[in-house]
């Protein structure tokens, strides 16, 4: 009931607000007898970590984890294992002149509105620096499942109205924006770089797709994997909208061509196309399962803009502070993080229900 | 825990399938002292119900709602309220020839993967007819939240390519597509009596508008309202698509564009735009809250397709039975209702958190 | 987060008051494939039936369950249970004439104060008619657990300070207080019969005992198992203590007393002793779980009490209507029942998670 | 569904091992606005300290807390608030010797059973340590309570068959044992040390009382108050029995008897005795609530015993190490934590439903 966890059977538990002392995860339900060691955890992190270029903000974090519980001798034990990362490079005098103006797009009203006191530091806990305990939480997750050869890969797919179009997955670590299309690479990054020199942020989009998953997860009626896949991405700042497959364009097709036939593929079924985005009935289908998601510019600007202070008096706000002026490409390894740790909370819950086959 | 369950303080647990006995509901937390007659509950279902025109499944329900449970001298009095609707126009033999096929488009193959059992009549509890539960406990949800003036309006936005452009509410219920466009909706209804009659189906969209709502709705940082939303809608058969506010055309936003700037309305803290609809860092702003879902064709067309039977032999299936062309009208209620339900669950969940105003 | 229910893979959701429409369950969680008459679970709706013999109360209920949803062709399909039992012979005009006083050692004033309403007839919510929700979905939960070859037996150990000594199983079923001691059955019955006459009533308790239970139930640190099954014991109406084992008598032991110590029976790890019930660390033992549960004296007493109404007045109540003198005999059913649903709930928690061995 | 959490709406979530790197807890529904050090923390965690006095164990362990989160300027936020305590009197090697046998009455067994791995260092997941967590979790909760007028009080009221009769509060914290009783205190001092110096160990009983706790808290029908506290109850190490009220004893008593009349006592209606513990139909009346838990003598006993190891191989063991003869003193605050959790998770439910008054 925890509104800071996700997750059913497999549990993340998130804590950390971004001037604080650290960000933190416990994880729950982790199966015994996994390997793990803090450098798998480590590498994720890293790509997530400010800093990475100059499109990203210039906050220097090494983000540094301790795995503070639930490991033996690099192996899980069954017992919750808490992840601890420490914040650093804090600057919260930069907040200190607006911390009693709402910034435009930010949360600082609504959290107001909602406890009737802020943590102003940083954006305190709806800061971006959240995800650290859910992309930390996703390496365990995607650690395990790969055991299962279920990968997931994440990419931008557009940023700032530019599209990625060759799909070759090889490219996307090698890029500051994390595109499969390297022509396009270079295109957004422009594009980010000019908008940044105006002051101003870019929006854009993230396909992340599954690879290796059973048929067979996800749970009728509420549970369905896509409704808690939805929820999982949702749940991250800045995301404004979810597709599955084909998504919006589904609204002008019609069923004859929308329908995924079915064909035998040597022993196993499949479907010819995959409109449906790899779930039917919220239910895997064994299919790649596809989503997009579509991301907000950052808030933070430094064009100036009219708001409001928490006394209620009209003003005009410039956001200082280091920010990025698009979040598309650090929000990647985040998006596969919310997806991975969905999937593993399914397969687990499987585990108990499954049917003979 | 409950996959057949939604909402964490506000919650319904819904059981039943298209051919069994009766579709049912069972909903707790529901405050005490609410007046609540079976006719709140019946004007919402009567909405849901099949056969109310040309373009609907011709499947004859009353749809007669029962208050089992919870309710005393027409009050609530915070026990649990169970809700019962018995089915009554089964054709199951319709089903019957088709058993060992998996429908395309259909839930029939992953059913079968997931439980290694599949209740073939009509759909079992894949059914769209399971909505009925939804929209029995979405009326509850309404009612209460009218006591705090919230209310909850769904319409069709868009189906078989066609956009509703003038948005005067009070049409909506006036036409069989539920659109407030009415010289769209007589397009719209030629466009699903097409498909109809070529044995095919159509897509579209819905939009649901939240008025009322006061902000500090939400909870972050899993739980967002947005989040929350997300879970409650794609949990929804049909549902392949959310967004909220400017949702997908964001990606191609710049910051200063997209941010909503705060000014005062009398006593009120009010934003000029909505582009964010209704919802920053996760918790309402007290603007409307709105987002639009996309809808696939029905899976359920008469046109030949390939597909593969039980024991793995390719074959040919025409899905015969009573079915809809196009389920975006009928899923108007159904939106409205998941939105009500989470709507009253994050008001509730509010009342023990908030901080002092 | 359902107050009303239980489990948490496994959930029972029940609903329904004492004069209400009827009773309810709902139950998620049920592996598919699994055989289930309405008669599996009649039969122990019978044995918690009232009327079975003089010392119960006189209210004739049939209580004839329907299955709702969730079987096909009599076999489970993995989608959720709801059963469905009518009230009958209610007489409310019992109540009427203290509608509107607290009756001693009752739930009246207790649930006013929490709801601020009352549903007076017969108890309302508080009944222990209620526990025919409990007894129906322990039903399921046995027969799942049966072919794990795990059985649950309860049985009166005391009734009126009597004790039952000889520990015959196979006479549970066959007097008319459930207890294993035939001798001692005859002086129980006298004693309720005693109690029944000055209008009074009396306190007993009760023995359960799991056999069969495999080594590595139970989840640490809070979900240990004897920590579930004592929430699930004291939700019961009128269990006041719980005791594992040796219970109670441990605070008079020493630890080399107490151990149980570990030697090999064939290829099993078994305990010579079992002080400690069954349960180390939370986690079964693979020997029989045995628990003991102290049941109060019913509260409905025809003997005058002092008492106040809900304007505040102090008043003499003397509790008109049918009652049990003695409900532990009738507890019985309604203890295994509880106990089943837990084990079954651990018994699939474990399948996610558990090590190789 | 975390079986590391507890807790419905103000939840609990423990990690951390005995010989690991930290012990920990995350609280999440923390109300925000209230004042809070870590001093207010740091004073229960020194009650529960190891090394205070020489009838405890001797490892030496400055607990100190960290508070990670949730709280700014010493106000809560509503955020999580993560709590944190490094482990540093670490003697690993005192276990090595015996980390392939199963120590009697530990959970050695059962959790290799369970996960297939075990941390066996100092009892790892299993050992009592963890209580920290708890106790720090406690202390949280009972701040806010006190703002209520909600406070707890734990004592030993029974310690190697030895009862304690004087019931002055004022003397508990006077002495080792924590008793009201110093006479019997003594007594108490010298069981244990006598048992101690054997090689053996004893058990007890302790008793809780919340006073002030308003009526209508706890949630039918399976949420009863009495029956989530003896969850959080029995879910500590070492306890074997829960009683409510006068217990066990009412198994020996009548309906005439057991009852507790209501009566006026100014404005506020209440009951003559308190036979019930302060709970009716599982909701507090408004008087004190009172539990008696029975706790088991220690496993750790330096007594020679018969065991296997996990080859399975019979063998004998000697425990070595550092432990407590006697538990009961150090887990009264660790009684009281987990009654204040529990306590204030149903206040802050009630918050949403409660009736008008």
């Amino acid at each position: 009931m925890s509104a800071n966890s996700f997750g059913r059977v497999f549990t993340v538990t998130s804590f950390g607000e971004s001037h604080g002392n650290a960000m933190g995860v416990v994880l729950d339900g982790v199966p015994p007898g996994i390997t793990l060691h803090a450098l798998d955890i480590q590498k994720e992190l890293d790509r997530r970590r400010p800093g990475q270029s100059k499109i990203t903000t210039q906050r220097k974090e090494s983000d540094k984890v301790e795995i503070l519980s639930g490991v033996f001798q690099n192996i899980t034990t069954g017992s919750p294992i808490a992840l601890l990362v420490r914040n650093s490079d804090i600057r919260s005098q930069d907040y200190e002149s607006f911390k009693h103006l709402y910034r435009p797009g930010h949360a600082d009203y609504t959290y107001e509105k909602k406890y009737g006191i802020r943590d102003w530091r940083g954006g305190g806990r709806a800061s971006g620096r959240e995800t650290v305990a859910r992309v930390a939480a996703g390496a365990v997750a995607k650690k395990i499942l790969l055991i299962e050869k279920i990968t997931i890969t994440g990419f931008s797919i557009e940023i700032a109205g530019i599209k990625a179009e060759k799909m070759d997955y090889t490219n996307i670590e090698k890029n500051d924006v994390r595109t499969p299309d390297t022509e396009k690479a270079e295109l957004m990054v422009r594009a980010i770089d000019k908008a940044r020199q105006s002051g101003d942020s870019v929006g854009g989009a993230v396909q992340a797709v599954v690879r290796g998953c059973p048929p067979g997860l996800g749970d009728p009626v509420f549970d369905k994997l896509d409704a808690l896949l939805s929820h999982a991405l949702m749940s991250i700042g800045g995301v404004k909208g979810i597709e599955f497959g084909c998504g919006f364009s589904c609204t002008k097709m019609r069923g004859s061509m929308y329908n995924d036939p079915f064909y035998k593929d040597g022993e196993r079924i499949r479907t010819r196309t995959n409109n449906c985005g790899g779930i039917l009935g919220g239910i895997s289908t064994g299919e790649d399962i596809i989503m997009r998601v579509a991301i907000r510019p950052p808030a933070s600007i430094l064009v100036s803009q009219d708001t409001v202070d928490s006394k209620g008096q009209e003003s005009k706000i410039e956001v200082k502070g280091r920010h990025d002026p698009c979040i598309v490409p650090r929000v990647v390894p985040v998006i596969e993080a919310m997806v991975a740790i969905t999937i593993l909370d399914c397969l687990l819950f499987q585990k108990m229900y499954k049917g003979e086959e």
